[in-house]
Protein backbone atom coordinates (compact mmCIF):
# COMPACT_ATOMS: atom_id res chain seq x y z
CA UNK A 1 0.00 0.00 0.00
CA UNK A 2 1.47 3.40 -1.09
CA UNK A 3 1.69 5.94 1.83
CA UNK A 4 -0.36 9.23 1.58
CA UNK A 5 1.04 12.41 4.31
CA UNK A 6 -1.78 14.51 5.20
CA UNK A 7 0.30 17.52 6.41
CA UNK A 8 -2.33 20.59 8.61
CA UNK A 9 -0.15 23.54 9.48
CA UNK A 10 -1.30 25.98 11.54
CA UNK A 11 -1.43 29.77 11.95
CA UNK A 12 1.87 30.36 13.63
CA UNK A 13 2.98 29.43 10.06
CA UNK A 14 0.75 31.00 8.19
CA UNK A 15 1.41 34.19 9.60
CA UNK A 16 5.18 34.03 9.86
CA UNK A 17 5.93 34.39 5.99
CA UNK A 18 9.81 33.16 6.54
CA UNK A 19 8.39 29.56 8.80
CA UNK A 20 5.39 29.40 5.38
CA UNK A 21 7.93 29.41 3.14
CA UNK A 22 10.79 27.19 4.67
CA UNK A 23 7.58 24.99 5.64
CA UNK A 24 6.57 25.04 1.87
CA UNK A 25 9.66 24.25 0.22
CA UNK A 26 9.73 21.43 2.46
CA UNK A 27 5.99 20.05 1.47
CA UNK A 28 7.59 20.41 -2.40
CA UNK A 29 10.12 17.51 -1.69
CA UNK A 30 8.15 14.97 -0.17
CA UNK A 31 7.92 12.40 -2.60
CA UNK A 32 4.65 10.27 -1.30
CA UNK A 33 1.32 11.50 -2.49
CA UNK A 34 0.19 14.51 0.10
CA UNK A 35 -2.72 17.11 1.27
CA UNK A 36 -2.16 19.92 2.84
CA UNK A 37 -4.57 21.23 5.00
CA UNK A 38 -3.89 24.73 6.29
CA UNK A 39 -5.69 27.12 8.89
CA UNK A 40 -6.72 30.69 8.94
CA UNK A 41 -3.94 32.94 10.99
CA UNK A 42 -4.39 36.52 12.07
CA UNK A 43 -5.26 37.76 8.43
CA UNK A 44 -8.91 37.34 9.03
CA UNK A 45 -9.03 39.30 12.50
CA UNK A 46 -6.73 41.75 10.91
CA UNK A 47 -9.41 42.60 7.24
CA UNK A 48 -12.34 42.54 9.73
CA UNK A 49 -10.72 45.23 12.27
CA UNK A 50 -9.60 47.04 8.86
CA UNK A 51 -13.47 46.83 8.02
CA UNK A 52 -14.74 48.40 11.58
CA UNK A 53 -16.75 44.25 11.21
CA UNK A 54 -17.28 42.98 14.91
CA UNK A 55 -16.49 39.87 15.77
CA UNK A 56 -19.59 37.93 16.93
CA UNK A 57 -19.50 36.49 20.33
CA UNK A 58 -22.04 34.69 22.30
CA UNK A 59 -20.56 33.15 25.29
CA UNK A 60 -17.26 34.00 24.95
CA UNK A 61 -17.01 32.18 21.67
CA UNK A 62 -16.58 33.69 18.19
CA UNK A 63 -19.60 33.12 15.82
CA UNK A 64 -19.77 32.83 12.19
CA UNK A 65 -22.50 35.18 10.84
CA UNK A 66 -22.93 35.84 6.94
CA UNK A 67 -20.30 38.82 7.17
CA UNK A 68 -17.75 36.53 8.69
CA UNK A 69 -18.06 33.91 6.67
CA UNK A 70 -17.80 35.91 3.51
CA UNK A 71 -14.62 37.34 5.12
CA UNK A 72 -13.33 34.30 6.05
CA UNK A 73 -13.75 32.95 2.20
CA UNK A 74 -12.28 36.02 0.79
CA UNK A 75 -8.95 35.15 3.37
CA UNK A 76 -8.95 31.42 3.39
CA UNK A 77 -10.13 30.11 -0.47
CA UNK A 78 -8.58 33.70 -1.88
CA UNK A 79 -6.07 34.97 -0.73
CA UNK A 80 -3.66 32.36 1.72
CA UNK A 81 -5.13 29.27 -0.48
CA UNK A 82 -3.94 30.93 -4.15
CA UNK A 83 -0.53 32.36 -2.58
CA UNK A 84 0.26 28.64 -1.36
CA UNK A 85 -0.51 27.19 -4.69
CA UNK A 86 1.26 30.12 -6.19
CA UNK A 87 4.36 29.24 -3.94
CA UNK A 88 4.01 25.71 -4.29
CA UNK A 89 4.08 25.93 -8.51
CA UNK A 90 7.36 28.01 -7.66
CA UNK A 91 8.86 25.29 -6.37
CA UNK A 92 7.61 23.01 -8.72
CA UNK A 93 5.01 20.81 -7.00
CA UNK A 94 1.82 20.68 -8.78
CA UNK A 95 -1.24 21.87 -6.35
CA UNK A 96 -4.52 22.56 -6.78
CA UNK A 97 -6.53 24.82 -3.62
CA UNK A 98 -9.46 23.05 -2.52
CA UNK A 99 -12.52 23.87 -0.21
CA UNK A 100 -14.84 20.84 0.35
CA UNK A 101 -16.87 22.41 -2.11
CA UNK A 102 -14.60 22.00 -4.43
CA UNK A 103 -14.91 18.55 -6.62
CA UNK A 104 -17.61 17.22 -3.55
CA UNK A 105 -14.91 16.85 -1.49
CA UNK A 106 -15.80 17.76 1.78
CA UNK A 107 -19.77 17.98 2.55
CA UNK A 108 -20.84 19.38 6.33
CA UNK A 109 -23.90 19.60 7.80
CA UNK A 110 -24.54 23.42 9.43
CA UNK A 111 -23.76 22.66 13.07
CA UNK A 112 -26.97 21.88 14.92
CA UNK A 113 -27.89 24.50 17.47
CA UNK A 114 -28.68 23.69 21.00
CA UNK A 115 -27.61 25.98 23.89
CA UNK A 116 -25.48 28.04 21.21
CA UNK A 117 -26.09 28.94 17.56
CA UNK A 118 -22.37 29.06 16.00
CA UNK A 119 -23.46 30.36 12.74
CA UNK A 120 -22.28 29.26 9.36
CA UNK A 121 -20.12 26.40 10.84
CA UNK A 122 -20.07 22.89 9.25
CA UNK A 123 -19.50 19.54 11.13
CA UNK A 124 -18.33 17.03 8.33
CA UNK A 125 -20.27 14.55 7.43
CA UNK A 126 -18.71 12.78 4.08
CA UNK A 127 -15.08 13.36 2.37
CA UNK A 128 -15.30 11.91 -1.22
CA UNK A 129 -12.17 10.90 -2.36
CA UNK A 130 -12.65 10.43 -6.36
CA UNK A 131 -11.57 13.16 -7.73
CA UNK A 132 -8.69 14.00 -4.88
CA UNK A 133 -7.04 9.94 -5.89
CA UNK A 134 -7.14 11.29 -9.49
CA UNK A 135 -5.14 14.67 -8.80
CA UNK A 136 -2.70 12.12 -6.29
CA UNK A 137 -1.90 9.46 -9.11
CA UNK A 138 -1.52 12.70 -11.09
CA UNK A 139 1.22 13.87 -8.66
CA UNK A 140 -0.66 17.32 -7.97
CA UNK A 141 -1.13 17.85 -4.29
CA UNK A 142 -4.73 19.20 -3.36
CA UNK A 143 -4.32 22.44 -0.41
CA UNK A 144 -7.35 22.65 1.56
CA UNK A 145 -8.55 25.62 3.01
CA UNK A 146 -11.10 25.13 6.15
CA UNK A 147 -13.99 25.88 4.39
CA UNK A 148 -16.40 22.81 3.43
CA UNK A 149 -20.00 23.09 2.13
CA UNK A 150 -23.48 21.43 2.57
CA UNK A 151 -24.47 20.40 -0.76
CA UNK A 152 -27.46 22.73 -0.66
CA UNK A 153 -25.30 26.03 -1.85
CA UNK A 154 -23.95 26.86 1.64
CA UNK A 155 -20.28 27.35 2.36
CA UNK A 156 -19.05 26.61 5.78
CA UNK A 157 -16.27 27.34 8.47
CA UNK A 158 -15.10 24.00 9.70
CA UNK A 159 -12.38 23.29 11.80
CA UNK A 160 -9.17 22.79 10.41
CA UNK A 161 -7.67 19.77 12.12
CA UNK A 162 -10.93 18.00 11.92
CA UNK A 163 -11.18 18.64 7.77
CA UNK A 164 -7.40 16.89 8.32
CA UNK A 165 -8.35 14.13 9.92
CA UNK A 166 -11.47 13.15 8.25
CA UNK A 167 -9.67 13.39 4.73
CA UNK A 168 -6.72 11.27 6.45
CA UNK A 169 -10.20 8.36 7.50
CA UNK A 170 -11.39 8.94 3.77
CA UNK A 171 -8.42 7.72 2.29
CA UNK A 172 -7.64 5.11 4.83
CA UNK A 173 -8.84 2.32 2.68
CA UNK A 174 -6.53 3.21 -0.53
CA UNK A 175 -3.46 3.95 1.31
CA UNK A 176 -1.39 3.57 4.21
CA UNK A 177 -2.36 7.22 5.57
CA UNK A 178 -0.14 8.93 8.08
CA UNK A 179 -1.79 12.74 9.75
CA UNK A 180 0.62 15.27 10.61
CA UNK A 181 -0.56 17.94 12.42
CA UNK A 182 2.06 21.03 12.36
CA UNK A 183 2.07 23.34 14.95
CA UNK A 184 4.16 25.34 17.74
CA UNK A 185 5.19 23.06 20.49
CA UNK A 186 7.50 19.89 19.59
CA UNK A 187 4.24 17.28 20.39
CA UNK A 188 2.08 16.72 23.37
CA UNK A 189 3.97 17.95 26.64
CA UNK A 190 3.83 16.62 30.13
CA UNK A 191 4.74 19.75 31.34
CA UNK A 192 3.45 22.76 28.56
CA UNK A 193 6.52 25.12 29.89
CA UNK A 194 9.03 22.69 29.21
CA UNK A 195 9.44 22.02 25.11
CA UNK A 196 11.69 18.96 26.23
CA UNK A 197 8.76 17.02 27.69
CA UNK A 198 7.65 15.51 24.52
CA UNK A 199 5.57 12.55 24.83
CA UNK A 200 7.45 10.60 22.08
CA UNK A 201 4.72 7.56 22.16
CA UNK A 202 1.08 8.70 22.70
CA UNK A 203 -1.25 5.56 23.73
CA UNK A 204 -4.44 5.68 24.18
CA UNK A 205 -4.03 3.97 27.94
CA UNK A 206 -1.49 6.79 28.50
CA UNK A 207 -3.94 9.71 26.78
CA UNK A 208 -7.04 8.47 28.86
CA UNK A 209 -4.62 8.31 32.34
CA UNK A 210 -2.98 12.42 31.18
CA UNK A 211 -7.44 13.06 30.61
CA UNK A 212 -7.75 11.75 34.69
CA UNK A 213 -4.92 13.22 35.53
CA UNK A 214 -6.17 16.45 33.95
CA UNK A 215 -2.85 17.14 32.60
CA UNK A 216 -3.42 17.43 28.84
CA UNK A 217 -3.56 21.88 28.05
CA UNK A 218 -7.09 23.05 27.27
CA UNK A 219 -6.18 23.69 23.68
CA UNK A 220 -4.54 19.68 23.28
CA UNK A 221 -7.72 18.60 23.82
CA UNK A 222 -9.79 18.68 20.68
CA UNK A 223 -6.71 18.22 18.63
CA UNK A 224 -6.33 14.49 20.56
CA UNK A 225 -9.46 13.69 19.95
CA UNK A 226 -9.64 13.99 16.26
CA UNK A 227 -5.58 12.17 16.48
CA UNK A 228 -8.02 9.23 18.86
CA UNK A 229 -10.88 9.44 15.86
CA UNK A 230 -8.40 9.20 12.91
CA UNK A 231 -6.81 5.97 14.52
CA UNK A 232 -9.83 4.79 15.49
CA UNK A 233 -10.84 4.53 11.98
CA UNK A 234 -7.44 3.02 10.50
CA UNK A 235 -4.97 5.88 9.83
CA UNK A 236 -1.62 4.34 10.26
CA UNK A 237 -0.20 7.12 12.53
CA UNK A 238 -0.25 10.66 13.29
CA UNK A 239 2.21 13.15 14.46
CA UNK A 240 2.31 16.33 16.01
CA UNK A 241 5.25 18.33 16.06
CA UNK A 242 7.15 21.03 14.85
CA UNK A 243 6.57 20.77 10.88
CA UNK A 244 10.71 20.31 11.06
CA UNK A 245 9.24 16.54 12.26
CA UNK A 246 8.90 16.05 8.58
CA UNK A 247 12.01 16.26 7.26
CA UNK A 248 14.70 16.32 9.93
CA UNK A 249 15.32 13.15 11.62
CA UNK A 250 15.81 14.00 15.20
CA UNK A 251 13.31 16.40 15.82
CA UNK A 252 11.53 15.08 18.32
CA UNK A 253 7.62 14.76 18.23
CA UNK A 254 5.00 12.61 19.10
CA UNK A 255 3.48 9.59 17.15
CA UNK A 256 0.26 8.18 17.64
CA UNK A 257 -0.21 4.56 16.44
CA UNK A 258 -2.88 2.06 16.53
CA UNK A 259 -1.97 -0.55 19.58
CA UNK B 1 -14.93 15.68 -31.82
CA UNK B 2 -16.46 16.30 -28.74
CA UNK B 3 -18.08 19.92 -28.42
CA UNK B 4 -16.60 21.66 -25.75
CA UNK B 5 -18.14 24.65 -24.58
CA UNK B 6 -16.27 27.83 -22.66
CA UNK B 7 -18.09 29.95 -21.07
CA UNK B 8 -17.49 33.58 -19.88
CA UNK B 9 -19.91 35.89 -17.48
CA UNK B 10 -19.07 39.28 -16.82
CA UNK B 11 -19.59 41.67 -13.77
CA UNK B 12 -23.33 42.09 -14.86
CA UNK B 13 -24.79 38.98 -14.10
CA UNK B 14 -22.24 38.43 -11.08
CA UNK B 15 -23.63 41.87 -9.54
CA UNK B 16 -26.74 40.79 -10.44
CA UNK B 17 -27.86 38.06 -7.73
CA UNK B 18 -30.63 36.21 -9.52
CA UNK B 19 -29.57 36.72 -12.85
CA UNK B 20 -26.31 34.95 -11.19
CA UNK B 21 -28.53 32.09 -9.72
CA UNK B 22 -30.34 31.78 -13.23
CA UNK B 23 -27.40 31.67 -15.47
CA UNK B 24 -26.16 28.80 -13.07
CA UNK B 25 -28.76 26.82 -13.29
CA UNK B 26 -28.56 26.67 -17.09
CA UNK B 27 -25.03 26.44 -17.13
CA UNK B 28 -25.49 23.29 -14.62
CA UNK B 29 -28.16 21.52 -17.94
CA UNK B 30 -25.66 21.78 -20.15
CA UNK B 31 -24.78 18.49 -21.26
CA UNK B 32 -21.47 18.82 -23.19
CA UNK B 33 -18.23 18.96 -21.25
CA UNK B 34 -17.93 22.62 -20.11
CA UNK B 35 -15.33 25.64 -18.49
CA UNK B 36 -16.80 28.85 -16.70
CA UNK B 37 -15.22 31.72 -16.90
CA UNK B 38 -15.97 34.48 -14.72
CA UNK B 39 -15.19 38.20 -14.26
CA UNK B 40 -15.14 40.54 -10.65
CA UNK B 41 -17.87 42.12 -10.46
CA UNK B 42 -18.35 45.81 -8.43
CA UNK B 43 -17.46 44.01 -5.11
CA UNK B 44 -13.43 44.19 -5.31
CA UNK B 45 -14.20 47.85 -5.70
CA UNK B 46 -16.87 48.33 -2.59
CA UNK B 47 -14.14 46.47 -0.30
CA UNK B 48 -11.66 48.83 -1.56
CA UNK B 49 -13.81 51.90 -0.48
CA UNK B 50 -14.64 50.02 2.89
CA UNK B 51 -10.94 49.56 3.75
CA UNK B 52 -10.07 53.19 2.53
CA UNK B 53 -7.90 51.83 -0.21
CA UNK B 54 -6.97 53.95 -3.24
CA UNK B 55 -7.36 52.65 -6.03
CA UNK B 56 -3.80 53.27 -8.22
CA UNK B 57 -4.23 55.26 -11.06
CA UNK B 58 -1.95 56.24 -14.20
CA UNK B 59 -3.13 57.99 -16.99
CA UNK B 60 -6.70 57.49 -16.18
CA UNK B 61 -5.97 53.31 -15.75
CA UNK B 62 -6.10 51.18 -12.94
CA UNK B 63 -3.19 50.14 -11.40
CA UNK B 64 -3.09 46.52 -9.73
CA UNK B 65 -0.43 47.04 -7.05
CA UNK B 66 0.45 44.67 -4.21
CA UNK B 67 -2.84 45.30 -2.08
CA UNK B 68 -5.12 45.96 -4.98
CA UNK B 69 -3.88 41.81 -6.23
CA UNK B 70 -4.67 40.85 -2.42
CA UNK B 71 -7.90 42.60 -2.72
CA UNK B 72 -8.42 40.69 -6.05
CA UNK B 73 -7.35 37.53 -5.15
CA UNK B 74 -9.78 37.62 -1.91
CA UNK B 75 -12.84 38.50 -4.07
CA UNK B 76 -12.56 36.96 -7.17
CA UNK B 77 -10.97 33.46 -6.00
CA UNK B 78 -12.15 33.51 -2.88
CA UNK B 79 -16.07 34.96 -2.64
CA UNK B 80 -16.97 35.32 -5.98
CA UNK B 81 -15.23 31.60 -7.48
CA UNK B 82 -16.41 30.02 -4.11
CA UNK B 83 -19.97 30.82 -3.69
CA UNK B 84 -20.42 29.73 -8.04
CA UNK B 85 -19.29 26.06 -7.19
CA UNK B 86 -21.13 25.85 -4.11
CA UNK B 87 -24.87 27.38 -6.36
CA UNK B 88 -22.91 24.86 -9.39
CA UNK B 89 -22.93 21.97 -6.58
CA UNK B 90 -26.49 22.59 -5.55
CA UNK B 91 -27.46 22.10 -8.80
CA UNK B 92 -25.43 18.78 -8.82
CA UNK B 93 -23.39 20.02 -11.63
CA UNK B 94 -19.96 18.75 -10.16
CA UNK B 95 -17.43 21.48 -10.53
CA UNK B 96 -13.95 22.84 -8.74
CA UNK B 97 -12.62 26.57 -8.72
CA UNK B 98 -9.20 27.54 -10.78
CA UNK B 99 -6.80 30.10 -10.71
CA UNK B 100 -4.25 30.12 -13.46
CA UNK B 101 -2.03 28.70 -10.58
CA UNK B 102 -4.12 25.77 -9.74
CA UNK B 103 -3.21 22.79 -11.77
CA UNK B 104 -0.46 25.45 -13.13
CA UNK B 105 -3.40 25.51 -16.03
CA UNK B 106 -2.42 29.13 -17.00
CA UNK B 107 0.62 30.50 -16.84
CA UNK B 108 1.58 34.44 -17.25
CA UNK B 109 3.84 36.63 -17.58
CA UNK B 110 4.02 40.10 -15.94
CA UNK B 111 3.03 42.51 -18.44
CA UNK B 112 5.80 44.03 -19.65
CA UNK B 113 6.22 47.85 -18.94
CA UNK B 114 6.05 50.47 -21.47
CA UNK B 115 4.71 53.89 -21.33
CA UNK B 116 2.52 52.49 -18.50
CA UNK B 117 3.76 49.86 -15.19
CA UNK B 118 0.14 48.16 -15.36
CA UNK B 119 1.47 46.52 -12.11
CA UNK B 120 0.67 43.09 -11.23
CA UNK B 121 -0.94 42.26 -14.74
CA UNK B 122 -0.66 39.05 -16.23
CA UNK B 123 -0.38 38.28 -20.05
CA UNK B 124 -1.24 34.76 -20.71
CA UNK B 125 1.75 32.57 -22.38
CA UNK B 126 0.71 28.79 -21.94
CA UNK B 127 -2.57 27.08 -21.44
CA UNK B 128 -1.88 23.48 -19.73
CA UNK B 129 -5.18 21.40 -20.56
CA UNK B 130 -4.06 18.12 -19.12
CA UNK B 131 -5.85 18.51 -15.42
CA UNK B 132 -8.37 19.91 -17.05
CA UNK B 133 -9.25 17.07 -19.78
CA UNK B 134 -9.05 14.83 -16.67
CA UNK B 135 -11.61 16.88 -15.15
CA UNK B 136 -14.03 16.90 -18.11
CA UNK B 137 -14.13 13.46 -18.54
CA UNK B 138 -15.09 12.80 -14.80
CA UNK B 139 -17.67 15.53 -15.75
CA UNK B 140 -16.47 17.77 -13.64
CA UNK B 141 -16.84 21.75 -14.85
CA UNK B 142 -13.85 23.81 -13.90
CA UNK B 143 -14.77 27.23 -12.65
CA UNK B 144 -11.74 29.88 -13.49
CA UNK B 145 -11.60 33.53 -11.90
CA UNK B 146 -9.73 36.13 -13.60
CA UNK B 147 -6.31 35.63 -12.32
CA UNK B 148 -2.99 33.68 -13.28
CA UNK B 149 0.42 33.15 -12.49
CA UNK B 150 3.80 33.48 -13.02
CA UNK B 151 5.30 30.09 -12.01
CA UNK B 152 7.62 32.09 -9.92
CA UNK B 153 5.10 32.60 -7.02
CA UNK B 154 3.38 35.48 -8.42
CA UNK B 155 -0.23 36.06 -9.00
CA UNK B 156 -1.30 37.94 -11.39
CA UNK B 157 -4.44 40.21 -12.32
CA UNK B 158 -5.48 39.09 -15.82
CA UNK B 159 -8.41 39.65 -18.46
CA UNK B 160 -10.97 37.23 -18.16
CA UNK B 161 -12.48 37.24 -21.85
CA UNK B 162 -8.58 36.62 -22.63
CA UNK B 163 -8.15 33.53 -20.15
CA UNK B 164 -11.31 32.21 -21.95
CA UNK B 165 -10.17 32.98 -25.32
CA UNK B 166 -7.02 31.29 -24.35
CA UNK B 167 -8.90 28.18 -22.75
CA UNK B 168 -10.94 27.57 -25.60
CA UNK B 169 -7.99 27.78 -28.05
CA UNK B 170 -5.90 25.45 -26.04
CA UNK B 171 -8.88 22.77 -26.19
CA UNK B 172 -8.97 23.25 -29.71
CA UNK B 173 -7.05 20.24 -30.73
CA UNK B 174 -9.15 18.09 -28.37
CA UNK B 175 -12.61 18.99 -28.83
CA UNK B 176 -14.43 20.87 -31.06
CA UNK B 177 -14.41 24.76 -28.72
CA UNK B 178 -17.21 26.98 -28.68
CA UNK B 179 -16.62 30.07 -26.92
CA UNK B 180 -19.69 31.89 -25.47
CA UNK B 181 -19.06 35.66 -24.15
CA UNK B 182 -22.19 36.58 -22.03
CA UNK B 183 -22.76 40.16 -21.08
CA UNK B 184 -25.80 42.51 -21.13
CA UNK B 185 -25.87 43.45 -25.02
CA UNK B 186 -27.73 40.95 -27.62
CA UNK B 187 -24.31 40.56 -29.22
CA UNK B 188 -21.99 43.38 -31.62
CA UNK B 189 -24.54 45.75 -32.82
CA UNK B 190 -24.88 48.24 -35.39
CA UNK B 191 -26.16 50.66 -33.71
CA UNK B 192 -25.19 50.30 -29.62
CA UNK B 193 -27.74 52.09 -28.92
CA UNK B 194 -30.31 49.08 -30.51
CA UNK B 195 -30.22 46.15 -29.06
CA UNK B 196 -32.52 44.94 -32.01
CA UNK B 197 -29.58 45.75 -34.51
CA UNK B 198 -27.63 42.59 -34.18
CA UNK B 199 -25.16 41.24 -36.26
CA UNK B 200 -25.99 37.92 -36.29
CA UNK B 201 -22.65 36.62 -38.28
CA UNK B 202 -20.21 38.27 -37.95
CA UNK B 203 -17.37 37.67 -40.73
CA UNK B 204 -13.17 39.10 -40.52
CA UNK B 205 -14.18 41.01 -43.69
CA UNK B 206 -17.11 42.86 -41.86
CA UNK B 207 -15.30 43.02 -38.75
CA UNK B 208 -12.32 44.98 -40.77
CA UNK B 209 -14.89 47.27 -42.72
CA UNK B 210 -17.00 48.26 -39.38
CA UNK B 211 -13.13 48.45 -37.59
CA UNK B 212 -12.73 51.07 -40.80
CA UNK B 213 -15.54 52.95 -39.84
CA UNK B 214 -14.96 53.74 -36.39
CA UNK B 215 -18.50 51.49 -36.19
CA UNK B 216 -17.37 49.17 -33.43
CA UNK B 217 -18.01 50.76 -29.63
CA UNK B 218 -14.76 50.87 -27.84
CA UNK B 219 -16.04 48.11 -25.12
CA UNK B 220 -16.47 45.92 -27.55
CA UNK B 221 -12.69 45.98 -29.46
CA UNK B 222 -10.64 44.28 -27.49
CA UNK B 223 -13.33 41.52 -26.91
CA UNK B 224 -13.53 41.23 -31.11
CA UNK B 225 -9.84 41.15 -30.92
CA UNK B 226 -10.28 37.94 -28.31
CA UNK B 227 -13.01 36.93 -30.45
CA UNK B 228 -11.04 36.88 -34.02
CA UNK B 229 -7.89 35.29 -32.11
CA UNK B 230 -9.47 32.55 -30.95
CA UNK B 231 -10.94 32.00 -34.42
CA UNK B 232 -7.90 32.00 -36.01
CA UNK B 233 -6.80 29.54 -33.67
CA UNK B 234 -8.84 26.89 -34.35
CA UNK B 235 -11.42 27.53 -32.18
CA UNK B 236 -14.73 26.17 -33.60
CA UNK B 237 -17.21 29.03 -33.51
CA UNK B 238 -17.37 32.51 -30.69
CA UNK B 239 -20.77 33.77 -29.54
CA UNK B 240 -21.33 36.76 -28.22
CA UNK B 241 -24.83 37.98 -25.98
CA UNK B 242 -27.04 37.75 -23.69
CA UNK B 243 -27.22 34.51 -21.22
CA UNK B 244 -30.28 33.53 -22.78
CA UNK B 245 -28.20 32.36 -25.91
CA UNK B 246 -26.85 29.23 -24.24
CA UNK B 247 -30.49 27.58 -23.52
CA UNK B 248 -33.25 29.69 -25.26
CA UNK B 249 -33.81 28.60 -29.30
CA UNK B 250 -34.66 31.89 -30.80
CA UNK B 251 -32.27 34.35 -28.22
CA UNK B 252 -30.71 36.54 -30.75
CA UNK B 253 -26.96 36.77 -30.65
CA UNK B 254 -23.92 36.85 -33.17
CA UNK B 255 -22.14 34.02 -34.20
CA UNK B 256 -18.35 34.09 -35.18
CA UNK B 257 -17.05 31.31 -36.91
CA UNK B 258 -14.15 30.65 -39.45
CA UNK B 259 -15.19 31.36 -43.06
Amino acid sequence: MKTLKIIKIGGNIIDDAKALDDFLYHFSKIESPKILVHGGGKLATKLAEQMNMKVQMTDGRRITDTKTLDLITMVYAGKINKSIVATLQKNTCNAIGFTGADGNTILSVKRPVKEIDYGFVGDVIKVNTTVLETLLTQNIAPVFCAITHNNDGQLLNTNADTIAAELAIGFAQQYKTELYYCFEKSGVLINVENDNSVIEHLSKETYQELLAQQSIANGMLPKLNNCFHAIDHQVHKVCLGKPSMLYKQNSKHTTIQAS
